[in-house]
């Protein structure tokens, strides 16, 4: 089975916004097993979106088209594919009560342009949307079928991982479609594939693996005539995966390495603070981006300056004279790391030191050098790391990799 | 003049990676004057490339390929190139020579299938590639041009925005376009396009507004036969914007708002110190994104709790006493402030406090109820927000807002 993505938008063209709703579509398509080979974008014009889906339908089975099915006169889409589809528009009396609705319980103005917005295919049936007005369509004329899916990401996301999801499975393989994400951190991406190759070559469920920064994850896709019968294809495989890679194996689907720290410091009962260099903030930020972290995360450092890292740390001046380690050290890391747990009276700590460039690097200690320090009561380590890319990329490496370590340092206690 | 994108890469098919290549042609194009209303993506099929091309160049005038110029066996854009156009692909020698000549620089071994990137349609010209190995394409024939740029964005962007760009503005204009970006924060869009409502009809320059979280930036440019002309049609616009919006044009081109905020503390020679609380490091973060920032930024404090806020900061107990303010107030943020810049021996600093979600919030404070404070010696103010959003674009708008308030206490002062 083969599909074609149809992007409809000039503010597409004209690079307002990215496509990241067909980026999210063609990561689906694999996952079903259906075959995605073209993508075209056009801008709101009519003429041109009858063309772009014509040319889709002559080669295409099943046709995506994203956005234009707001209210205003610029969304061409229903009609569009109903010119394509040589069919007409009716106005549908279900869709249009539903608008109704949708507007009273907003409270909100009626306006009767929002009927445009009932109008559809008369071959085609709505899908709904519940968090917006305008209800997707399937089409299905001729042996063919045009999906038509809102642009707004917030709408957009919803209908094609829920009831999009459920129809191409029944229509790519006769049953349903499960798919968890297994997400690794700590192995290298080459290292993990080498160590699971035997499963790349499942065929149901399917194991793909993806590049994340200072992780990997990978996608178990079965399928199977009820959803239980793939969720239980998949159970044996993730299973084995899970006993190579042992704790590495950090989250399912939504679960974010900070959102398992945060957890698991809660269910222990502890406390967390920070002391940051080189990171100024991002790996606080990156902690505190998950709602309820106050729970565990009390506060923590941000410690540019040498000065400011005795001041408010304790860490040693004998660290910064004449041929002392320095601020980028093994010793300066955990110093930190210590002094920020004493500070704030926390139970545990995470420091991060180094040089993020483009300046400051030597040949001793280039760009890249950074010290990660765990404390817990009792004990403190620090680790070495020369992490490659440019200051962004060493920034955003040094906190994921100091996420990696507290996770390990409260899992292993 | 009429242009179209041809995207080549399987991995833009599957989502792997999003087309910010074809972003940002499309941002460049209507700058040019040139329009452009039709996308492609296709994978790495030399048949369906050569398909695309020639749709392309059926309705437009220059047809653009972004990827598939590498030396693998899957780089076939070259190929794909010289079939639309019916030419046959020629070996360059001097672009063997100049590939001969990077391996060398690099000390990298030769492999012999690098040559594949010294083939070129007969009709083409080579675009030096000075980031990468293989260059860039000029093929003009029949009255047509294809202009094939590399994938990787290190190579696209500076290609597309120098030699690409200037040989666009020569075939669009029969001169030179040149074009400058007008960072303004502070005011709203909507606020911004009625006070230069009289500007956005210009043609000569073209003054375009994009707005962006907490500023607008204003795109003006010009076309004439000299790049100094050009320059010389844009200066009195953006002097005549500059007089309207006043000191709220914070910047141009390339600066952003940190940058300006640390170059100004660099100049009048201040340290300065931050204090957040919801926003957990996101400024500290996006101040030391900044190369150099060490000059000027000491140090912060983290303080998620009211606990800490008191023990860092010294915020008077008596505000968390029942029927005080509380930890979100100006109150609060004042103290905050010039507790980090005492603590610190700043000579300046800012703090953020506030309900950033989802939950926390209340009928008084609802979420999205953000104080910044502003400290300089002598004084200290703090402001009320309330912004909207999810908790990501709640931090994101309460970051942006402490920037803009301390760039206006350093310029005021």
């Amino acid at each position: 089975m083969r599909a074609e993505i149809v992007s409809v938008g000039t503010e597409l063209l004209l690079g307002q916004i990215a496509d990241t709703n067909a980026q999210h579509l063609g990561q689906l398509l694999p996952q079903l097993g259906i075959e995605h080979t073209n993508r075209q974008t056009v801008g709101d014009n009519l003429g041109r979106l009858e063309e772009a889906l014509r040319l889709a339908l002559s080669r295409a089975d099943v046709v995506f088209t994203i956005g234009g099915l707001g209210p205003t006169e610029d969304d061409l889409t229903r009609e569009g594919i109903a010119r394509a589809l040589d069919d007409e528009l009716v106005r549908d009396p279900s869709i249009e009560a539903t608008l109704k609705e949708i507007f009273e319980r907003r409270q909100a103005n009626w306006v009767d342009s929002q009927l445009r917005q009932a109008d559809r295919p008369s071959c085609a049936r709505p899908i709904p949307n519940p968090n917006g007005t305008a209800p997707g369509l399937i089409c299905e004329k001729g042996g063919k079928v045009v999906i038509a899916l809102p642009g707004p990401k917030g709408e957009f996301v919803p209908m094609a991982e829920g009831p999009v999801r459920d129809y191409l499975a029944r229509l790519a393989t006769g049953g349903v479609i499960a798919s968890r994400l297994l997400r690794v951190c700590g192995i290298g991406e080459a290292a993990l594939e080498q160590s699971i190759r035997h499963l790349l070559t499942s065929t149901n469920p399917t194991v793909a693996p993806y590049a994340k920064v200072g992780e990997v994850h990978l996608r178990l896709t079965a399928s199977a005539p009820t959803r239980e019968e793939a969720l239980r294809l998949i159970e044996p495989v993730e299973h084995e995966i899970r006993a190579i890679v042992g704790q590495a194996a950090y989250g399912i689907d939504d679960q974010t390495l900070e959102s398992v720290v945060i957890d698991l410091l809660r269910s222990k009962g502890l406390k967390l603070a920070v002391a940051e260099s080189c990171t100024g903030g991002g790996l606080g930020a990156r902690i505190t981006s998950v709602p309820g972290s106050s729970d565990v995360f009390v506060g923590g450092f941000l410690t540019y300056s040498n000065e400011t890292k005795m001041r408010l740390l304790g860490v040693s001046a004998e660290l910064f004279e004449e041929g002392g380690p320095g601020a980028v050290s093994e010793d300066c890391a955990s110093e930190m790391a210590v002094g920020a747990a004493l500070a704030l009276g926390a139970d545990c700590a995470v420091s991060i030191t180094g040089i993020a460039g483009p300046d400051g690097g030597s040949e001793e200690k280039p760009v890249g050098t950074v010290y990660i320090g765990v404390a817990r009561t009792g004990w403190v380590s620090s680790e070495h790391h020369l992490f490659r890319g440019d200051r962004a990329a060493v920034r955003e490496r040094s906190v994921q990799w100091a996420l990696i370590r507290l996770r390990e340092a409260l899992l292993f206690e």
